[in-house]
């Protein structure tokens, strides 16, 4: 059971049968639409549905067809975060003797409907969804079935109202543009994320903070926002190493973005750390295998699935969980970074194209 | 059911009862084994496996209780294989609206006790197994609870017993060599997987006949076994470029070994292509990320998990299924490869140190 549910009665809350009542259908047809049944009319399922939702009706007991799964739920499989995430889900899962049920589903913002029906059928013990925030009719679903959930939040702009683990993105930014200030970099630029994810703001921020405390000037010039994939940081890179006075240093998003960043400078031309430094973020296993190896912001990926994972079996045993678990990054230094080449600070010329 | 369950009596099979009576327990107690229960004391357990083994019982019913669940076990999620295969697995899933149990689990040669109690209490439609040959007990517990299975064994080495997917390892070999040869190199250097794993000897006999072919000797010199590993790639690659007649084109046994020459070559000053060419072996995306983007054989993971998924479904409906199901492999070129160095084809000097 979860929290608060012992007090049903005292709460005002609705049973099953007041449930059937309002809608006018049998019990067994209310216990269908909880579980996902196929059999039930739409309309009576939509009816049925809004009555849980506008009485907050909460599953008071747990079946004996409760399966011991947990799901994990992404938008997108292709992110190289997912292997991470799913190791860090598998481990906790492992040690409570569930398996690990794997979904791609939905868009960008909201897990679809098949996901929901098949996942209400299956009953697992709990859900780690990787999404930033949840359309309300989600909440209420899962929480209608008693089915605790947790986001995981790499964006760094989670749903108030869910319990959600990230890591703490304007640290990385700081501790990435102090570690290229302090070998003698002074035109750094950024290829960050898009404009419109509160990580990639938080990065900028931390990597101004840093430029700032150091007396440097930021050059709104050296700013770029990306996608955080290869192309976009390809294409940033680029066209920041193309300008008159390109910088010695470029921080990027993503490893992803660093990739990229590492192809603009091989056709320019220029070697990396000798004639320009890369730093990533994220230290995903690419990084470690790049040429050369990136220096980047290690964010815990797998730690945090494991954090969300155990979450879930505290809010199950009805312990208390933080609203939001923030986790620490940490600066990898590889083979990326440099000291700055020697020279005007902005005046190498080279084979710049 | 499964193919040729109809048949039990007239194979003169043993039923549940006889089974039951043999061991001197209850129906339900071999009923329990079947489903993985754990309140079965273990010499009792032992005893009704036995007999389902030795009397090849296969179950003849299914239960109400099996789950729309297919199972995917792996022993190294780490691979970065794992992630398209997963991938495959899931879009033929989805098309039967079953969800993917993930399962890291084993050594290289058998998933683990731990995850076949849980599978058996999870009764899935069917199992995808990432290994190439199979415990004879394990594929008895499969057989007998009547769960289909299917290897996916990229490592070219299945066991005849068991259906199983790969693809075309010798020609990869053969088609990334002439590919070489076909831009004027002429020095070829090798650096494949284990010496004791047969996708490795055959992507080696494809160089070899392509070598053969054109009519170029092939240098003992020039043939390194590896660990289709980033540093296996670079200590391999670092060897080959330190000799006194270095390789002008060197082909990896696996992305990753490529991407450990890559590193190789930078440390040695080499330019990559314009110095030495590189040819990778799997296409995962990170041969596409690589600086530059990696030339390789494609080997098709993710239809091979989609065609793995398929053969379960058919087995389930009784359909025939092939036993061996090779898929081709193609070559993707990209930019990590050009014609050989003009001058001595052997006689390159550089800064190699």
């Amino acid at each position: 059971m979860l929290l608060g549910m012992r007090d049903d009665e005292e709460m005002g809350r609705i049973t099953l049968a007041q449930v059937a009542e309002r809608a006018g259908v049998s019990i067994s047809t209310v216990s269908k639409v909880l579980n996902g049944r196929q059999d039930v009319a739409a309309p009576t399922r939509v009816k049925v549905e809004r009555l849980l939702e506008a009485h907050a009706y909460r599953r008071t007991t747990r079946s004996a067809r409760e399966a011991p799964l947990i799901e994990i739920v992404f938008h997108e499989l292709e992110s190289i975060w997912a292997m991470e995430l799913i190791r860090g889900v598998e481990n906790v899962a492992k040690a409570h003797n569930a398996g690990v049920v794997l979904t791609e589903s939905g868009t960008r913002h909201a897990p679809g409907p098949e996901w929901m029906e098949a996942m209400l059928q299956r009953r697992p013990l709990g859900v780690v969804l990787v999404f930033s925030t949840l359309p309300t009719e989600v909440k209420q679903q899962l929480r209608s079935r008693s089915i605790p959930f947790v986001i995981i939040d790499p964006a760094g702009d989670p749903d108030p109202d869910v319990p959600s683990v990230g890591s703490a993105n304007w640290n990385g930014g700081l501790a990435a543009t102090r570690h290229l200030i302090e070998h003698g970099h002074r035109r750094i630029g950024i290829v960050t994320g898009p404009e419109d994810m509160l990580c990639s703001r938080a990065r900028l921020d931390g990597y101004r903070s840093a430029m700032t405390m150091a007396g440097l000037e930021v050059d709104p010039d050296l700013i770029l926002f990306g996608d955080f994939h290869v192309e976009g940081g390809y294409d940033r890179a680029t066209e920041m190493l193309s300008r008159p006075h390109p910088p010695t240093a470029i921080f990027a998003g993503s490893d992803l973005q660093a990739l990229g960043v590492l192809e603009a400078a091989r056709a320019h031309g220029l070697r990396v750390p000798q004639d320009l430094s890369v730093v990533g973020y994220d230290d995903v296993s690419i990084a470690r295998w790049a040429s050369p190896a990136l220096t980047t912001v290690h964010q815990p990926l797998r730690r945090m699935a494991e954090e969300a994972t155990q979450m879930l079996m505290r809010l199950r045993a009805e312990e208390p969980v933080s609203t939001r678990l923030e986790l620490a990054t940490s600066l990898i230094v590889r083979k990326s970074t440099a000291s700055a080449p020697t020279g005007s600070p902005a005046g190498r010329g080279g084979a710049r194209s």
